[in-house]
């Protein structure tokens, strides 16, 4: 593997898809377009057109997946696995990121102006689900030159995005990686997503979504957030990172007690109100629970007749996402004789593993990209 | 096991303890005294005043742990096991159980009137710890002529008392059952404490606890409830009772889904308002987290030179309290030479497999305890 270099500065660019009359009728039956996608590229797309890779962001992610913007200190949110010489090699690969529809990071949102009212749309945004993200990535292929994706991946509601391209876009897809996710949640998973959904609504400046310009549900918003970092993280990572340790400091009120994991959630919660959007956090947790790749079909059915290759990632301590869960869409691509691998990575770090596990999973994606490709002169 | 009749109808009375000049130093460091404490017994007590059992609640728990109050529909919280023939056999022990102080089920706590004005102390209230609690516990059996209890036992935050007895008290008390409990909060349990916490301090209905004959923060802390309830079930438990069923009724919103086990959490949560006051959660979950069985000593030491025998309880999908923590008391108990057991349960309910794995848990208990009393002529 050669000494990475990384990408250097990057742009956030963004494309108009969907245009009238080309309006597009989503899962839950409303209607949509047109919308705007952020997006950013990395690398070259060959000649052949075959060398894209699409990398689909989680919960709370965005177009912004490496390399760094003019003047930001932190590169983008999966910089450790995007670059020259890395896992997404991108002197070999041209990578693209976009921003899902429903998102607050460039895209088409709750927070986008209606263009029928001149008002944020707030709660009056169409329900959005996985497969609506999935087909705007797919316009945003063909308004790249895009014909056939060399892989789709992603992890978590990402993972989600993959497996809805290799189940309803076998044609559009050689390969996919699905990394620490599900074709479909369990109670579990829908009962923390209800929690976050509660706790932005139960915030009186929720205000039935109209917050605009006006103050946002902060502490609700915080809290769902919070909640999400406790099962991103295991009891493990927990442990080595704080143990029980406390800070001394003067406290709020003697009920809130001074525990390190509670200053690091406090501090998360926070954090992530410069950056997102609570209606966007419903319209997104909503798309999550709703999802299902079996679309009511037996699992052996799903991938029926699927040629492409798939990978699948899963990290032993990720209690939020099991592995049973990928051992579950290994099975059903195996039952349907599709060629899928399956890696198990024995991390301490639960769900976020796929973020920071870049060491353990760079050589498993490389390897499986180069089977991939093949003979391809890929540049 | 003979055939089980039941409690039939039992009454909660109360204790005033701690009068002056006897007021308490509380762990926190500020006094309390008088202060009432709610208790049932059930049995008798032997003339020797050997054969008292006691059991302390969880956290939403109390003293009515078995039998019925005059024209109530449902028993006690551990009926399952208290009673003619049950695990704890009221035919051969007297059984006692409080409501811990702090708590808001007959005991003095938040919402008890503050003697010095009159109205309710609200966040007044000092500080409770575990250790404060079993205080009122062994003050409770010097009123009622109990000398050396035969055990004391609980599961959850009733598991940590019994530690706080077995290690405080060790002269007092012939045996202990903690059952799925840990010495002490891990930063992930103390992470779902600071969300209970945030979710009813985030209530403007809150008011800084001063919400008495006023709107209690019911949606803070029905939102708390809820995230309890997800970690007292298993991933499994959820998948058997809920799988992803809906149920097809009109939403009061669309970004509200339909999934049952929402509306389970949301019915749960909303049940839990009309028996719990948002401050004794508060000053429990605080409890939880300060809770040290160590004190600081190496584990090895915890238990040093005693003599009671312990029998320790823990549930394989317990993952709010998992095995490992378990096994961590049983590790403590071995090294200091203590006759410990460790009976590990392979049910499938998550935490709340200790009320509710009463045919797996009453032969294990009959027997520890009928070889703790020995030849004791029990009654």
């Amino acid at each position: 593997m050669k000494e990475s270099t990384g990408l250097g500065i990057v742009e956030t660019k963004s494309a108009v898809l969907f245009s009238p009359p080309r309006e597009r009728t989503l899962e839950g039956g409303e209607k949509a377009g047109p919308v705007t996608i952020a997006y950013e590229t990395y690398g070259r797309l060959n000649p052949a057109g075959s060398n894209a890779v699409l990398i689909a962001h989680a919960l709370s992610g965005n177009a912004h997946a490496a390399g760094f913007h003019e003047g930001d200190a932190k590169p983008g949110w999966w910089d450790n696995m995007i670059g020259p010489g890395k896992a997404f090699d991108t002197d070999r690969y041209y990578v693209v990121c976009s921003n899902v529809l429903g998102g607050c990071a460039g895209s088409t949102g709750p927070a986008s102006l209606d263009p029928r009212t001149g008002e944020p749309f707030g709660t009056e945004f169409p329900l959005v689900g996985i497969n609506d993200m999935v087909d705007c990535q797919k316009e945003l292929c063909d308004f790249l030159g895009i014909g056939k994706l060399l892989c789709v991946t992603g992890g978590s509601m990402g993972g989600m995005q993959a497996l809805s391209w290799l189940t309803r876009y076998p044609g559009r897809v050689r390969s996919g990686i699905p990394i620490a996710t599900t074709m479909r949640h369990s109670p579990q998973q829908i009962a923390f997503s209800e929690i976050g959904r509660q706790a932005i609504m139960s915030d009186p400046n929720w205000n039935n979504g109209r917050y605009y310009g006006k103050k946002p549900p902060a502490k609700g918003l915080s809290l769902a957030r919070m909640i999400g970092h406790i099962t991103y993280m295991s009891d493990e990572s927990m442990r080595s990172k704080f143990g029980r340790g406390r800070k001394f400091e003067t406290q709020a009120s003697k009920l809130v007690s001074d525990f390190l994991v509670e200053g690091y959630l406090r501090y998360k919660g926070e954090g992530f109100l410069k950056r997102f959007d609570a209606n966007s956090y419903l319209y997104l947790l909503r798309a999550l629970d709703d999802f299902d790749a079996t679309n009511g079909r037996p699992a052996t059915e799903v991938f029926a007749g699927l040629e492409a290759k798939i990978l699948v990632i899963a990290f032993e301590s990720d209690w939020l996402y099991p592995i049973w869960q990928s051992k579950e869409i290994v099975r059903a691509a195996e039952s349907a004789g599709v060629d899928v691998r399956y890696c198990e990575i024995p991390s301490t770090y639960g769900h976020d593993a796929f973020l920071l596990e870049a060491e353990e999973q760079t050589p498993v994606i490389r390897r499986f990209l180069e089977e991939v490709s093949g003979t391809d002169q890929v540049i």
